[in-house]
């Protein structure tokens, strides 16, 4: 079924956009970002490429550049027939090496490279398969799937036996879903209409136009000043209306009770949820904070900075988050993320990816599709994040029709960028940062 | 009061021992370990120098060394009077960098930088005060010392003005308690007679020697093989007899069951705690196995991979641990250690450092001394971890004196090495690693 040709290169570049320029992305927190990746391309012997990313925000790229040139030795020399008859052996070489764990484990830095690599791994498998990487996932056997995913401190509220029982299930109706997927995309809501770095005639201009293509669901950024908190969620509820959703984003900047004061008075403007209100290793914190604002309707949204399954796990179990807000780069890659999207279905809370940066958008559409065909075959409270930058690097450039995403069908992970952006943005000596 | 001297130079090397050749420090998850440091020099204007480590197990140190090399413009130009002024200012500098944070936040390797960067700052200011490191903390006035340290996510278990109250109520009795320190020492346990690579042998003549010497507690390495496990034991538990101390340590290789069940068997060598039973991010892991050992007077010891004040504060609010295992290098340095250990004291669970490694016992004595001055004031039911590795490379070594650790005296925070030991063991281009 896996290709057996080795892989005999592992290649990794720095690109970084200068978005702290204009200011599309800036948050509470991340007043600066320069939207960027570390890149990683795999060549098989015969020529066949794949490529990876992990997201960052500019400074320290090349620090994770690093790190996954240390983790070159566990792949150079394998085949994906090697690595994915036995993807968990495969994935605990790199998350569990018995000197590196210490450098994380699995977190941070070394928790970012991993992802960058095994994106690699997977977009060439899916390549190799001529597949999308969706459609190349939802295609394995169950039972081989599960065995391929590191399950290790999840079985207090899951076994393996389980899992299979409950994809098993998800079996059933797959071909009817992924038509009506082929047919009308998978919802999305946008969030490139409320940088807190933006006027408040840009968020105005932009919210109208958004409304114009269709949108129903605006994400604004919260969390420094209340007062202009309260007027920017005044102008985009007054611009979207009762019924469109409005979500709010704090960045992490709020300490527990700050963050269920100032949500008990955003409330008059019908907040759909507020996402990472605190730190996002504060599952206790969020719980408290989740179980404060039920009485308003206002859920609690976090994920893009959770770490790996095992916080996750307690996010979920412990009534800490009502919307699951899974990362395609940040918890060590598409294994990982499936571990993730299962954890959730067992504890019924919807997934909504986390998307925008350099790329997020283009992986993330597959784990909605795989959501939806796969593991929790619901839509109907789910929506995909989408943010308008950078898809043009890309040469599988995520696709909204109707605000919603269209289905991918070129094969892959969507990972892979074109050349001349990267020879012009990549650091420090790409044509751009040269001049 | 702190030095106006700008700090020039900001140096960073990678120093790695070969331990993995005799099995030093070897467990259930390290096999391998080299114990090695990111070790690093600043040097004012006058050439005062200030040094600082992070522990790591060898593979990756470089990665690391690359992170503290981004962190350098955080510090150089600046003098100790303009860091320690407004300490909490420039510690978020190093955390919460607009662009960096993405990379943690405060986890993972830019977390083991910023550690080795605060020592250094920490080992600086000492040195130009004249003073050891915890003689250096506990004489700073309270107020000046609460506000240097970053609070942000604890406010919903305790706010600054309980903090400065409950360290204010410490300065009672301090002098007769750095009396007592200076006359008795601070009790410690031993761990390098049970390391999981050792034969029976060695485990039985090193229990021995120990015995000898005057120790009262002895940690061994559990986990892969429970016939094993229960066989060494035994084999320990004979040689102690019943009224010395036995600590178990599993460093994370069981799921939550799999560590309730082994412990349940174990408990016939009357453990007093279990150490990293699970995922050292399984804050709800942990309740669960404190809770079913509780009965058996088992207690669960976990925090050398704890990545942050926020997830101490998690542990410790829901009954998760019962001994606090503070690391002198993974959190960031003496101003989040200091946090920690006021929560501790917060939930009234027992402060144990983690040590060990290399340099870790000359640091964390420190912390110890710190608790028992200035935050717990209690000693009777705590100690301070001790190995027998690696001293002799610096020049402040960690002394030991009827199995107590005797109060560091030298100016600093005992960081230095050896100039001779950094020249044969950095790597690659010392002579060790030439050879």
């Amino acid at each position: 079924m896996f290709s057996k040709e080795k892989i005999v290169q592992l290649e990794v570049q720095d690109v970084r956009y200068p978005t702290s320029k204009t200011l599309d992305g800036s948050d509470s927190v991340h007043t600066d970002p320069d939207y960027s990746v570390a890149y990683v391309t795999l060549t098989t012997g015969t020529g066949v490429s794949g490529y990876g990313i992990t997201f960052t925000l500019g400074a320290g790229t090349d620090v994770v550049v690093k790190a996954i040139e240390l983790l070159k030795k566990k792949v150079v020399g394998k085949s994906i027939h090697d690595i994915f008859t036995n993807y968990r052996a495969f994935y605990r070489s790199l998350t569990q090496d018995s000197q590196m764990r210490w450098l994380g484990p699995e977190k941070g830095i070394v928790h970012l490279a991993t992802a960058a690599v095994t994106n690699a791994v997977w977009d060439l498998a899916a390549r190799l398969a001529n597949k999308p990487l969706w459609r190349f996932v939802v295609d394995i056997p169950v039972e081989d799937l599960v065995a391929m995913i590191d399950w290790s401190y999840t079985s207090d509220v899951i076994s393996e036996t389980e899992i299979v029982e409950m994809l098993s299930e998800g079996q059933s109706g797959k071909e009817e879903r992924i038509k009506e997927l082929e047919k009308d995309g998978y919802p999305a809501y946008i969030t490139s209409v409320g940088w807190l770095g933006y006027s408040d005639e840009k968020v105005k201009r932009l919210t109208n136009e958004k409304l114009g293509e269709g949108w129903t669901a605006f994400k604004m950024k919260v969390g420094i000043s209340q007062e202009d908190d309260m007027r920017r969620a005044e102008l985009i509820r007054s611009l979207i209306g009762p019924d469109n959703k409005l979500m709010m984003d704090a960045n992490q900047i709020w300490d527990v009770n700050d963050a269920i004061t100032r949500m008990k008075q955003l409330k008059k403007y019908n907040p759909y949820w507020i996402e990472e209100p605190t730190s996002p290793d504060d599952v206790d914190g969020h719980a408290q904070i989740s179980q404060a604002l039920r009485e308003h309707n206002i859920g609690v949204a976090t994920g893009e900075m959770c770490q790996n399954r095992v916080m996750f796990k307690q996010f979920l179990k412990l009534h800490a988050m009502q919307f699951c807000q899974i990362d395609s780069c940040r918890v060590g890659g598409v294994s990982e993320v499936l571990a993730i999207m299962v954890l959730a279905r067992k504890f019924g809370v919807p997934v909504v990816p986390h998307a925008g940066g350099v790329g997020l958008c283009e992986l993330v559409r597959h784990y909605s599709m795989i959501d939806y065909v796969l593991i929790s075959g619901k839509m109907s409270d789910r929506m995909c994040e989408y943010a308008e930058h950078l898809h043009e690097h890309f040469t599988d450039e995520a696709e909204i029709k109707n605000a919603r995403y269209v289905l991918p069908y070129k094969p892959g992970f969507s990972c892979e960028m074109k050349k001349e952006a990267v020879e012009k943005y990549k650091f420090p000596d790409g044509s751009y940062w040269q001049n």
